[in-house]
């Protein structure tokens, strides 16, 4: 086997590497069934026991209050900005949206086709370099939700505290969900597409409140109603049994590394790291502000385009990989998710003063 | 690793073993880039190179002519049953549909929510124990589509040749799609989901005839568009990678066999010693006509159910596995598709007789 490079990719990200190899295991033969995973019915029992191990542990690990109900769906967390307002929205009613980034935006859109949709902040004319105080945007009464993404994995912003509001908060976590202790009571919904911080691409974790599932509209297609899933314990059609089967495995993971108390100490120490040597000097300027800041995506420029090209070409040949910043705004990103380890950021910290004093600007 | 059973599941089914073993390999270290398949970015050079070549596969196996989209898209065959009515018709148009079992049964009910559906045929009274003959339905030269499931999992039953028609057919083939030579040109849309001839659980592959892609009304989401996933080259969001890739691995694995006619060969061949037991004498029913009898399910049933349930036990003590019959009909069903071999569907044809001659009725 190759070595391992330093995975910083943003999603499909890094994966415990005990992961990775007890899945190859049972990719050919699952704990000596005599067949891989991939080829057991989802029907068997030893499929069922996955998918309820999967959403056992999901809810001890998050402290899922019983009146929440747990899917596994597919489609990913772009199918849920409109999957949100249809189930939840009528022409007639109301929700309102933050915006506070690309993945905000976009499910804004999406939510419009179904409601009236007030956006209460936009960090557009600031090119998303912050999150909004508390006291800065109102929500009206008559709102259904609060809309907003709790991390946003392009400009490295992140909210530090959930927001207080009267009426219920639905959140799209997909980049940091399990990274560190939230209160799941407050929330109507939550979502997360599983690449960032649950596992491989191709399933999105949704939690909902029960009496959530009784405002579906009627006419709406049975696979779009959040309810035909809770009721049948995500299993009215076959799900994506290979990709639940892995976030068993990394839940298992992040149980024994002391669950998401112990992670988010973890995840704070990781971010610290990268920020203190921004913070050192002038030569790289981190993307969002201070009181903004991501613990999970660490979003910063360098002095010149040039530069930033020579950073990542460096760092790329001494196996930190996935630097490159996302294509809207340039520059470079980290992005260092629960199973990214402490050990690989201290490299790239020391890599990245190593490259400062080696091309002063 | 334990022996290999032989997998009889109707879908997940049993995958090519040299298929597992390189998927194995690659989940922990793909081809040598330092990280395992699920791990890498879906933008990465490496990634990107997987969907062109499962795409090229299957232009090639199929003999998928240009005005043709491939798509490879996320929630099942049960989220076609929505999307297809969704994309192409409006209140005022109509769509014929043949009801040849439950998978029809279930595309008609979704479908309704969308357009004026008429049902040409419904083999319900009789049990769906067979396919319609070509004279038997009409079809409103007004239609917009023939939809029609090719082959039913469930009943056994598979339509020997396509239906006949002036407007464009429409087909759900996830139980037979790369079994037989078809000529898509006759189709508007073909979709399968991958679990049974093509790959895991987790992805669904659509054809379309590029010109349909017009026919979506504006106020549908944009991810329920066929549009915007034929414009992105199904990258417009994060796609099922690891599924996207084990279809990738399947397709090499079936053009190694010759390609579809050689496996249409074999198909035949396998499905014929089965039906020849069945025909030798009274002991096994075949649920399906004989005009009518799929290569890839076959459905049957013993004198009684607890011959049945004794039939079923002691065929998975030798190691053959999941043969018992759909719950909706009870009875005893061999699933073999592409990818299980003619030795094993041959010892089952051993064990029918020997347990005939055990077990005199």
């Amino acid at each position: 086997m190759s070595q391992r490079v330093l995975n910083f990719n943003a999603g499909p990200a890094t994966l415990p590497f005990e992961v990775l190899t007890k899945t190859a295991q049972d990719v050919v033969d699952f704990n000596g069934a005599g067949m891989g995973l991939m080829e057991m019915s989802h029907r068997s029992a030893a499929f069922m026991a996955v998918m309820e191990k999967t959403e056992a542990l999901l809810r001890e690990l998050m402290q899922i209050p019983d009146n929440y109900k747990v899917l596994f769906l597919q489609g990913g967390a772009s199918s849920q900005f409109f999957m949100v307002p249809m189930n939840l929205l009528t022409p007639e009613s109301k929700a309102t949206y933050l915006n506070t980034g690309t993945w905000a935006k976009k499910a804004i859109a999406e939510a419009r086709l179904f409601g009236d949709i007030e956006v209460a902040y936009s960090g557009e004319n600031e090119k998303f370099k912050r999150i909004p105080a508390p006291g800065e945007y109102q929500v009206d009464s008559k709102s259904q939700y609060l809309y907003f993404v709790s991390n946003n994995t392009i400009f490295g912003t992140q909210f530090q505290e959930m927001p207080e509001s009267e009426v219920m908060l639905i959140s799209d976590m997909s980049s940091d969900i399990l990274s560190r202790q939230i209160d799941v009571s407050k929330f109507g919904l939550i979502f997360a597409g599983a690449q960032k911080n649950l596992g491989p691409a191709g399933v999105t974790v949704v939690i909902i409140r029960e009496d959530l599932l009784d405002r579906t509209p009627e006419q709406i297609p049975t696979m779009l109603k959040y309810r035909t899933h809770a009721d049948k314990g995500s299993m009215f059609n076959t799900p994506p049994c290979f990709a639940i089967y892995v976030v068993c495995k990394v839940l298992e993971w992040l149980k024994k590394q002391g669950g998401v108390a112990a992670i988010e100490e973890r995840n704070r120490k990781k971010s610290a790291l990268l920020y203190q040597v921004i913070d050192a000097g002038d030569f790289y300027r981190g993307h969002a502000e201070k009181g903004s800041r991501s613990h999970m995506n660490v979003s910063f420029n360098l002095p010149t385009p040039e530069l930033e090209a020579q950073f990542i070409a460096e760092a790329a040949a001494i196996g930190l990989s996935g630097l490159k910043g996302h294509r809207s705004i340039g520059g470079c990103r980290a992005s260092i998710y629960n199973a990214f380890e402490l050990e690989g950021v201290k490299k790239l910290a020391q890599f990245m003063e190593t490259f400062e004093a080696d091309n002063p600007a």
